[in-house]
């Protein structure tokens, strides 16, 4: 059993803690938060201390930790788990500035302990099944692909002005997705967003609705799309074509019922949103990361690919103000 | 929490005490078998001890016992458990022989203790939200009902041999769906059954196929098939008609993904089979089982449900073999 | 080209005259009707005279005749059109009674003419193809098939009492297709009919939901579901399992589109009635039956086929009516 | 009966033909090829005298002239027909020079007679009635479109190096379909282009693959993604997103069958190329065409709409040599 220790008791917070408190493979030992509140009531709803980021860091017993706070503390948070030897496993992003970020994964290769970066979506068994199938030939050559992400409504202004903007908060789901299918790193970065319908991510310079092309070096494409609203509930599609043909994931549905009537055939809405769609995803990542450090390796995303992640929304927030394609950054 | 005894390691059995250790309602105390080997591990494996039967039955502090042994034990323990004061679940069905079943039910009813019966294909969440949205008006009126039932494949011929027939084995399940979606009972059966292709049916005396049609007092009509074969794996679809639509429901699948090629468009087979497409329905009717014990009224199928579909199959069985619809006999 | 005459001046009449019209290997001559009105009419339309049913039958230029007139006059017309030497396309069915349909046909035999009747089912794309997979061993051999047929809404009394009933009138086309893909003639029959909510079936004695079963020699099994109400457009299905798999036909659908919103996902309604979803068919039995008799040798279903319907009807009624299995009666 | 006059007895010449000798609204006069045996053997075959593009411009009877012609010969006889008073339908483009296609526009504007271009996409009953329903709001207002286009397989060298490129010979329809359903004029244009197939796009400096992204002036953004390659066939779809939900395009299939095997479950491929998909937009828009000279308005694509197409295909070559947004030229 793997002592462990979670940052955070929020929402994210709390699906990390009903994964390691169902857990065989790991044990819940601290929940800790700056409000000590929070941090006490989940705590107690798992059978886990509360204590101070210093006293968890401190007890040798800890040999890995969840971060799951508000990001300003992720880099903070990664860079004092490893010197103190910790595993850590990290929400998106490191950082908001790719620099701070690039710093936190240097510390903590120095450490020489594994950072997992909570790419969740790489767990989810529909997307790894697309990605298998992909690498098993279905398809063969892949050539262009096609992203689909809509979240059910947007968030407030308050999240919107820390975000670091849909780029950088929403979007690098989706570009850590397209690193992983495409199989290469894009190089270059065009992108287009709008204000259309939300005043909040006006009134942040933000934009509500985004699309984005990706070029590698040997010249395969990818299509990215990303909404803050769908009135039809959480939309997550990936299409991919290649040389031998398409492959295609289409939203999972809460029910298979099909019901026809007056106003023709009608099934379920989309799921409401990611802590439902992706439910097994969060579940999967944590427990993949237990037995990575069960076995000595851990395969979760890395800090590496955190940091690209970051960097392709770095390139794509440029390029969305300078209105030309953007080169993307060395990590 | 309630303290649960488990009737029978085999492989339901093993279901049910996975669902039990994992439940926050229940404890598993005893696995009994009178194959020790097989309750010492499974018993093991959860935390439980061995019993035999008697022990557990008169261990005062077991409040509700789960009978997944062999068909030919179910009435004895359900009669022996209820005159112990004990709640008792009980897997499909009572027994083969319906005077027999109703003999324990009768004798359950005397004990005034619950008797639940494993009919989990009703809290299948996608039938239950079938149930559900036939409940809340959908489309109107029930006329007509389409049960689809297909297994990969045929059991041994010795499963055959002690089954009671398809109708009694398999088709059960339809005929409890049936009753639970017409909201009638079905006054009439008619059936046809063939040999089609599996040797062992034929020496059994038994079909691989059949096509069951029911009718109720309003005039409800119901159709029914079963194989025992089904290349492209298990498949179970209803299909209802009322005066203001049609519902459906489809296989549920492994996979969104859809790969397009040179041969067409292709999606996932249908799931392998009931432990893995029903994984979830058999451990909501457990959850339900006890949360119905605790708040003093269990709600899952009972005991005159499982002679009710079992009557049906008798009806089943007595139609295919004279050629005559068949009415239905009072439980 | 083939000089053809039009018995029947209704809205199959229309159909077919337009087909003719069309056609690159038939002409319209005449259109005949015992209103001259309507005659005179659709003539005007296609630039044909017309005739009585005698004038037009005594023309010797006249190579082939269609009888889309009402269902008491088929046989009458099919017996003189076979004296008279013409062939003979006649919409289904021969005749209400069954004797008098042998006799035509026998009639037709000794003629020497070939009589092709309106099954044109069997002549729409999706059906045809659904045919020719079955006999390219898509599924290996087939055990089990699935026919669903629902009209929009239910036709008038006064239609009804002159229709022989839902099995003549409607499912005849089901057993029709029935015996076309099973391969074998089904030996019994048997048969649920229910008043459920049109009063004019009611008060013709007549049902208006069904369901049947079909068994052949073999032991290949067959279910028909009918049903004079479906509120969601017409709806034409078939299913057939066999040894490999499972052949579907789905409803074809006006559009291709698919609108996602806060209700769901809704796609078309199916089409409206048997105009519009068989259009392709009608112009395809007629242009097939021309090309018959241009090469020698007419391939349309027969006045067997007619005849071998009607008694799988006469059997289903009869069903329907005893509560008994009933055997089919040789033709 | 509009006498009509058709230029170019190619491929498309051949299915012009084929409408207007079905039509019931057009007489087809004269076929006029360079290649004298063509215009003879398609003239024949429908009825109609061959003749040169003089003769048949000088002949007063010829109210309207359909340009199916090479496109290096569309400018010329546009302007050609404009001055002998005729209206004009043409294939696109009107050239693959936007200054030369101006300059045709200004001539046909003098003339003062209709010249529709042959955008035939807009008349598909099911992109017709996306456009409708876009109008009728069934998604709110517009926010986001996408195009998907793949051909089958790649077009020879000879035609790719005389064709002005994927995005003025293939892109140029999604561009007017973009345009369409946009209900706004695209003020920006980015491009990204590879070659990753097909060596004859690299002789010729042309790309096989291709992704682009469309601006309009208030926001609204537009993806579209173009293949010369599709092993499963002729693929066209549209998905667009708004205020109140999603609408989507899938593609037609031959059938609706549906075959379920242990390989999974199978539907048709796409339909094989644009004659078979669009057969009858093909026919659509020449009769449209022909309503429209008979009412007095032609109210198909205009020569400004096949300007503007074209401009935006300019555009996206230019964007994609240079690798930046490049702004829309005004027509």
């Amino acid at each position: 059993m793997i002592n462990v220790a979670l940052f955070g008791a929020g929402r994210i917070g709390a699906v990390h803690g009903r994964t390691i408190a169902d857990s065989t493979q790991a044990r819940l030992v601290y929940v800790s938060d700056p409000i000590a509140e929070a941090a006490g009531a989940l705590g107690k709803s798992f059978g886990a201390e509360t204590a101070t980021a210093d006293a968890v860091l401190s007890d040798a017993e800890i040999e890995a930790v969840i971060i799951a706070s508000s990001t300003d503390t992720h880099a903070d948070l990664i860079e004092a788990a490893a010197r103190a030897g910790k595993a850590v496993f990290c929400e998106k992003p490191i950082h908001l500035d790719a620099a701070r970020a690039r710093e936190s994964v240097k510390i903590v290769e120095a450490a020489g302990v594994p950072l997992a970066i909570g790419f969740n979506r790489r767990f989810d068994p529909h997307f790894a099944a697309f990605k298998q199938r992909l690498e098993a030939g279905a398809i063969g050559e892949l050539e262009l692909l096609s992203i689909t992400s809509r979240d059910p409504k947007p968030p407030p202004l308050s999240y919107i002005r820390v975000s670091g903007g849909l780029f950088r908060d929403m979007m690098i789901h989706d570009f850590d997705l397209a690193r992983w299918f495409l199989g290469e790193e894009p190089v270059e970065v065009f992108a287009y967003g709008s204000c259309l319908f939300d005043p909040s991510a006006k009134d942040a310079g933000d934009v509500d609705t985004a699309i984005v092309n990706l070029r590698t070096e040997s010249g395969r494409l990818c299509q990215i799309s990303n909404s803050r609203r769908a009135v039809y509930g959480y939309d997550q599609r990936l299409e991919a074509h290649g040389s031998r043909g398409m492959l295609r994931a289409e939203n999972p549905r809460p029910t298979v019922l099909e019901r026809s009537g007056e106003d023709g055939v009608v099934t379920d809405r989309m799921m409401d949103f990611f802590l439902v769609r992706y439910a097994d995803s969060y579940r999967i990542e944590l427990e993949h990361f237990f037995e990575g450090i069960a076995g000595g390796e851990v395969r979760n995303p890395t800090g590496d690919d955190g940091l690209r992640a970051l960097l392709l929304a770095d390139a794509a927030t440029e390029s969305r103000e300078s209105g030309r394609a953007v080169a993307v950054t060395a990590p």
